[in-house]
């Protein structure tokens, strides 16, 4: 059974991805390392023994929809209750709506927890949080007073409705029609597919921030307005008033998240509501809708990487605890009686720590990415732009190479089980199920790697990713400078490491500036994929930096240098792909037809 | 819906895997290239027309356990009917049993596309073939004339029985028991499981060849002896008898395969026959039955293999048509009105043709084994050792290489679908989920790499393998000599790629005659990748050079010249793993614990 690695994720956060520092300066005001420590354990306790215990049974029920209402598994409710209950739902929401006020990166950790112990379960308040960011920063001060107090303290959660059948990754072309009414209201109509968490019996009202365009607007991204549609419209004393226009028609049957109800969403048909068109609330400016999404779509998107590091970490947890118990032939140098645990075979032993690093790199990766956040925030001016700048940059890395992570990480794992992996009762096969969806929504990884190379790379002419590596090659210089010898070739591997992704840089801001688009993007993904095999790199060497001298001080450090001498010789390939490749990928482009 | 590329897969066999050489030679006597292409033809109708259109239904209803009795998916019953009634079960089987003794090559060339079809019906008729082939061997000839006839028209089926709860990899350990009794038959009491179509619907009898240990049998491996235990016993007369002591338990829940039932079977515990011990009779020699096992294993281990390349086949059609159709923004170059089709955009095109070339590398592997397979047969003497060399060599690396790409593969094919991959209707989620099997079974992907290295390579005393890196290095000779510009730096990426190879190969080589077992272990999957990469390139090639002057004739050219420049590089950092990687990996080892 999962366990939250809450030291790991301390450390991570505090010496790794930039908190110590910010606390020490006292960015973050009073916060200090105790109450650090105090809220991740205590979010850990939760993840470990309220969440995860319910993990297995909830995707084996899944959600149903019955008689029009989506039933959840059993327990679900009370646990949202109960985490609703310690308040975890408003740790990074405003004070003035009755939150707290956090960092990000607590809240990111937190999530990482959550997702662990159940990736359907925490699906549902990271829906709610993205909606109230999106109220918090475009929404009227009546909109706001009206729904922000119950969203925030959990007891109405929000939804995110985007997708349509065929306005997936192009929003432009997105159908929900909205009409002006005389009281300043909307009427939506239309239908919206997997939305997530949609509808269901945690809450009594679902807020749903609805997609849709109004009869005069623009042609593509630049018509599409942004709603709020509460499933039950509210009585200006706040309690719940008629039932709204809109529905769950049907459940999405799918490979993972079986616990998370995925719904087929049906705007004003004249199922409720006196009159044809569900009644939806302007969040923004007309036609701004595609803006007011934007800037809620980062954090989104370094939600979904934390659930590939949440299922990487679950499945390497579990690998390992099979490992040491199963045993079976006897490996080399095997000196007990009878069978070895296979733990000790070499080839599981590499696979367990290929699990490892993978997990604690994107785990580095997402985590700096949520520092930037905060930072940005915190800071001003020029400072603001910078970290502003570097969450930007951070953030398709954070997604893709993460959540590409948990899906090759749960596929190691199921292997490592064996026969025993491939059966659900054993649970290594859920972690696939789930992890599998994260490189696909909020944006595929395919999707992130374009925003990486066309709207990230040039930040400020380049400079960003510039300034980004220079950093990157003083830690490879810093380990060098160690003569920690647990280092081995670490600082040799780091600096050719850091030369790939150099080199692949310049070669793209180069095709970039030519106008040579189609190159570029031929290799985004071998760039998106270099990029965050280096970080994992350059963050594990800054991890055993940073450990302490004592007897424990090695185990950082071994597992850094694993992963130089065996994982990072895959950036001088993914160079390769990136700078050579777009000729003979054009070349047999036809052949596909 | 899948098509059987009977095409591509009789040039494959031809031109690439040498049957063409062999056909000309008349190796197979009156065999040509007319009926090969018939039986093809007619293989590849029954698996686009019968088997795949009951592929996706099967995986819904998938085999259920009702009082006693698989009930098997509808209409699968028929099909098997329809299926053994075309001959298809005898194709390889001896003529004196009523089998067609035909080249394995045309065997697994047929069993790809059926697998391609529906994976877990497949599998059926691959666990009889596997059990005719133990039995024609090993079995006496009252055996053979009782059960043999009956088992290659397909009348009844057989399955294998190994696996026990504490010996999956490790046969060695297993428990269940055997007694001799005075009549020379013996008495089997014990549990199995893992026992794929263990019980069924589809035929009236079934006979299970078991594993098991005589009171007196040496410890390990060499105290296992093998068995025929018949669900009915057979009469005199050849009519069925009395129900033997062997039921099945329960099933499996299974991430995949979910037609094909996955059993526990019971072996003597009093259900059925009047005394308690299911009745069973010995085949070849008491405690050799591990060496009987083996004498199928290497064909079953690239039955699997093939596997992996019919799901990869299958998932790559589904991809491109999905890809062709699905609009979604605008890649850089369309010129057409509105969105472009999705692979138009770069980073779609090339997951398709990495899918592809994964796919056409690992269908050559397999057919290059199956052809040494065949070549072992029919050459007498030095050759025919030389050819079974070949085949043990080939065989992980086609099992291993050809399965990882068959998960690789799906779930790239899931990705290039979006959203959609992710609903199970879609049908691509599916394919991800029968191939992560095939990876585990037959001896997992890991143990296949210790067989490559510590038995394979050593074959006369490295000799074997030596001459085969030979023979690839002049496919790269001659890339180079044709000076077909298509090609771009195929050669050279060949000659590189085959150089690392070489290089890992010597490497591994010098580790074992040193005794260095635990270094040599360390590295062995990343060389069997390697192996299957640089055959991937080479076979690729092959294909290229073969292909005809025509218009046409750039597409394989373009195809290898893609895999070579795009692909190949990974085999540098793949020898760097075997070479360099297993000092960090011994030191990191600990932190696992």
């Amino acid at each position: 059974m999962y366990k939250a690695p809450v030291e790991e994720i301390a450390f991570t956060l505090k010496h790794v991805a930039g908190m110590a520092e910010a606390l020490d300066a006292g960015t973050f005001g009073e916060l200090g390392e105790d109450l650090v420590d105090a809220i991740l354990g205590e979010a850990g306790r939760f993840a470990s023994e309220e969440v995860a215990p319910l993990g297995d049974e909830g995707d084996r029920q899944g959600s149903r929809l019955v008689d029009g209402a989506v039933k959840t598994p059993e327990g679900w409710r009370e646990l949202y209750r109960n985490w609703i209950a310690g308040g975890w739902n408003g740790l990074t929401a405003p004070e003035a709506f009755g939150g707290q006020n956090l960092p990000h990166m607590l809240h990111v950790a937190a999530m990482e927890m959550w997702n662990s112990g159940s990736m359907a379960f925490a699906l549902a308040p990271t829906l709610t949080m993205g909606a109230i960011e999106a109220l918090e920063k475009h929404g009227t001060d009546a909109l706001k007073a009206t729904f922000l107090p119950k969203m925030v303290s959990g007891e109405w959660m929000g939804t995110m409705n985007l997708t349509e059948p065929h306005a997936g990754s192009d929003l432009g072309v997105l159908k929900t029609r909205a009409e002006r009414r005389d009281d300043g209201t909307y009427r939506i109509r239309g239908q919206k597919i997997f939305i997530t968490w949609g509808e269901h019996d945690f809450t009594d009202n679902i807020v749903h921030l609805v997609l849709a365009r109004l009869p005069d607007a623009p042609a593509g991204t630049k018509g599409i307005s942004l709603f709020l549609v509460p499933k039950f419209l509210v009585n200006e004393d706040g309690s719940l008033g008629e039932r709204n226009d809109v529905f769950c028609h049907s459940l999405e049957h799918k490979l993972g998240i079986h616990g998370s109800p995925t719904c087929t969403m049906i705007y004003g048909d004249g199922k409720f509501g006196r009159e044809k068109g569900a009644i939806g609330y302007l969040v923004g400016e007309e036609n701004r809708g595609l803006a007011c999404m934007f800037t809620m779509m980062n954090n989104a998107r370094l939600a979904v990487g934390m659930q590939g590091v949440a299922i990487a970490e679950a499945a390497t947890q579990k690998a390992i605890a099979y490992a040491k118990e199963r045993t079976q032939g006897r490996a080399p140098g095997w000196s007990g009686d009878g069978m070895s645990p296979i733990i000790e075979h070499p080839d599981i032993a590499r696979t367990l720590l290929t699990m490892k690093a993978l997990t604690q790199g994107s785990r580095a990766i997402a985590y700096a990415c949520a520092h930037a956040v905060d930072m940005a925030h915190a800071a001003q001016g020029e400072d603001a732009r910078q970290w502003q700048e570097r969450s930007s940059l951070l953030t398709p890395i954070a997604k893709a190479f993460a959540t590409d992570a948990g899906v090759d990480v749960a596929s190691m794992g199921i292997q490592v089980h064996g026969g025993m992996g491939f059966i659900e009762e054993t649970g290594a096969a859920r972690y696939l199920r789930d992890a599998r969806i994260a490189p696909i929504y909020e944006g595929t990884n395919g999707i992130q790697a374009i925003d990486l190379v066309t709207r990230k790379l040039p930040l400020s002419d380049g400079a960003q990713v510039r300034g980004f590596i220079a950093e990157l090659r003083e830690v490879a210089a810093a380990v060098a400078a160690s003569n920690r010898e647990g280092f081995g070739e670490t600082a040799a591997r780091l600096d050719a490491a850091v030369a790939d992704l150099e080199g692949a840089t310049d070669w793209l801001l180069s095709r970039l500036r030519d106008g040579k688009l189609a190159e570029a993007l031929s290799g985004a993904t071998a760039y998106q994929r270099l990029f965050g095999l280096v970080l994992t790199g350059v963050y594990l060497a800054k991890g055993g930096l940073a450990e302490a001298g004592d007897g424990g001080q090695d185990r950082r450090v071994a597992l850094c240098r694993f992963a130089a001498e065996n994982l990072l010789s895959e950036t001088s390939a993914l160079k390769d792909r990136v700078v050579n490749g777009a000729e003979s990928l054009a070349a047999a482009r036809s052949i596909l037809d």
